[in-house]
């Protein structure tokens, strides 16, 4: 192959005189000639499908970008904008956003508002409007058990001494009642209730188990009884395990009785749960189970408010009739399982609602190889963030 | 520093013409001038403290060796030997030992004796002679649990879908009850019950729990209840989790809901446990555990089987005498939690009963830096195998 050593090609032309190039895809790939790990690499963006496709096409620079074009739509179309429009632009969510609050606190007057708008979630079903309301909170803890000082040979003490293994999946295994509920004291005392209006929303809302469970490959759904699927993911507080590790990871067998076993155990957690207050509750409830012979470490490692929007709001129902003027259907409100931390400081800093406009799809791929945004969105994102202006400017 | 490119140095002498080397050690070590990876290393044995150190110094080159330093100082003595004597030098162990079994079929009737006599366990306390007569068995699965078939984001899928890791957890907590007794059905079923004898046996051997407890820094013991430590270790069978990994087990957080978890899990087994029938009933146990809501595989992956000895034989008691000669003190009776899975090959291949003549002690390092083998020990069982040839040949 012939050597591109910059950007573009060896004349920057994007051309490659090259001759001799293979005029179909061979089934099983071409000959690879050599393999090298170079890294992370960076591409331009490339439109295929219907689907513009590079690293940050959705999430969030695609996305985002709708508003500006909008605002230039609107502003060459008429001469004039609607209302007073002030862009935050932050690059530092995918690393904890650490400047972004205090920012918000020394700016708030300059940025003072009436609504915050945020392209950043995802629309309920191809080419179905969604407003997105609600975002679960988010509490990380990590549990170390130590057992004996140091890891020991099965043979000669397995029987004799707690292993610590066995004794996190123990307490792991109580952090559930046989109804799917947590069993943290406290855990749901301040959990706001689904209003009849959302379980009605979210009943009309088109979602199949059984599809679900089929793309998941899994037999059955698992998870709090007494609520669907959607509520369970949307209004309902969750403890989940997203790592552990202990002792003989390798392939193979090695008898070893390990000194320690670590859990990462994260709970999503939904309005009004205080994330700091239930870390302790966490922390005091794992101390709780872990009997005398094994020592325990609790570590809160971060941890984010869950949000929720009156859905009577002057800015999301201006936006609900905009995005319902953009794609030609009803516009649906749905909340969402994961977190935007950044979403309550804006709210609580700028003391204004927060409206989630959002236009990805759950197979867009965000931070995975082959990230893309559908021109379509793109363009009706473009269109319902132009209504909203002109809505929003007549309330 | 002079380059030493070859073994023993530069000249192969052993000898540094370099000049300017430190007279004493410094408090916090020389000066580090270079580091290297280069990969595991093999050093000269050194003779320090009455201990000689050295990879295999006492497992297993050391404790064989003495057998040969009685034949021949027997030789010398008295022109002759009492009885036929077969050595097998085989140093296959550490890694399964695979040919051995069909070399002991193979050479049965060229092999044939009266006893077995091995040395490679270790002694009760320093200077107490010790014959163990029985060995647990093993028997090492592991269990992998997956839910969906990818990795998932906790936040849009948390509550929906069963969580491997929860389940994992969940079904080891169900491995033991409350006493700390197996649950697999049947485990129990052929369990040889524990001798008045050999319980008298045990309680009259120097053990404190507190002194055990305090060496490897736990509040307090545990394990199967009705059993004193000694015996949870030498005659009762237990499980113990050796490994456990799943999700993400990096430093930091990542809300993943992972696709899979495994467990390595293994049970020490005593006589007349069937690794291979235990096996059957655990792959069964752990399916009855396991929600529909995840898939299961269960694999085997090595056993041995347990031994014990008749205390009454006739190589057995002419070791105890030996030994305690040798010593100077009583010999005790002991059983080992861990397995030789090869000792059973040689008793069932040889139909003959195997004695283990053990010269090491719990602190010498074995498999691990700085294994080393008391001077000591190793003139004593020189001297303890002579006087075996000798006690063994009157019977």
């Amino acid at each position: 192959a012939q050597d591109w050593p910059q950007f573009l090609g060896p004349n920057r032309n994007s051309t490659s005189p090259q001759k001799g190039i293979l005029r179909s895809w061979p089934e099983t790939g071409p000959e690879i000639l050599w393999t090298a790990n170079i890294g992370p690499g960076y591409g331009g963006p490339v439109i295929k499908d219907g689907k513009i496709w590079a690293r940050g096409a959705n999430d969030d620079k695609g996305q985002s970008f709708t508003h500006f074009k909008s605002v230039e739509a609107f502003y060459k179309a008429t001469g004039t904008l609607p209302l007073n429009i002030k862009f935050v632009i932050e690059g530092e969510e995918e690393i904890g956003s650490s400047n972004l609050t205090k920012f918000l606190s020394d700016k708030k007057d300059l940025l003072k508002c009436d609504a915050i708008l945020i392209s950043d979630t995802n629309m309920f079903q191809p080419g179905v409007p969604t407003i997105t309301y609600g975002l679960r909170g988010l509490l990380y803890m990590e549990v170390e058990i130590t057992g004996p000082n140091r890891d020991l040979h099965s043979g000669s003490f397995g029987g004799a001494v707690a292993n610590p293994i066995n004794e996190l999946a123990k307490i792991i295994s109580k952090l559930h009642d046989k109804n799917g509920m947590v069993t943290i004291p406290n855990f749901y005392k301040h959990v706001m209730k689904l209003s009849k209006k959302e379980r009605e929303n979210f009943k009309r809302l088109k979602h199949s188990d059984k599809n679900f469970a089929k793309e998941l490959d899994v037999k059955e759904l698992q998870g709090e009884k007494g609520f669907s699927t959607l509520e369970r993911i949307w209004v309902r507080p969750t403890l989940d395990c997203n790592g552990i590790f202990g002792g003989f990871t390798e392939k193979g067998a090695k008898t070893v009785l390990p000194s320690k076993a670590t859990a990462k155990i994260s709970m999503r957690l939904v309005p009004n749960q205080d994330p700091q207050k239930i870390a302790k509750d966490f922390e005091k409830h794992i101390r709780a189970l872990a009997p005398k012979s094994v020592k325990v470490d609790v570590r809160n490692l971060h941890y984010g408010y869950p949000v929720v929007a009156p859905l009577d709001g002057d800015a999301i129902k201006a936006a609900s009739v905009a995005a319902s003027k953009a794609f030609g259907k009803k516009t649906v409100f749905t909340r969402e399982g994961g977190s935007i931390p950044v979403v309550v400081d804006f709210m609580k800093k700028l003391k204004a609602p927060a409206v989630l406009m959002g236009l990805g799809l759950d197979s867009d791929n965000i931070h995975s190889p082959n990230e893309h945004f559908r021109l379509e969105n793109f363009e009706k994102g473009i269109i319902s963030s132009a209504y909203f202006l002109d809505e929003f400017s007549k309330t």
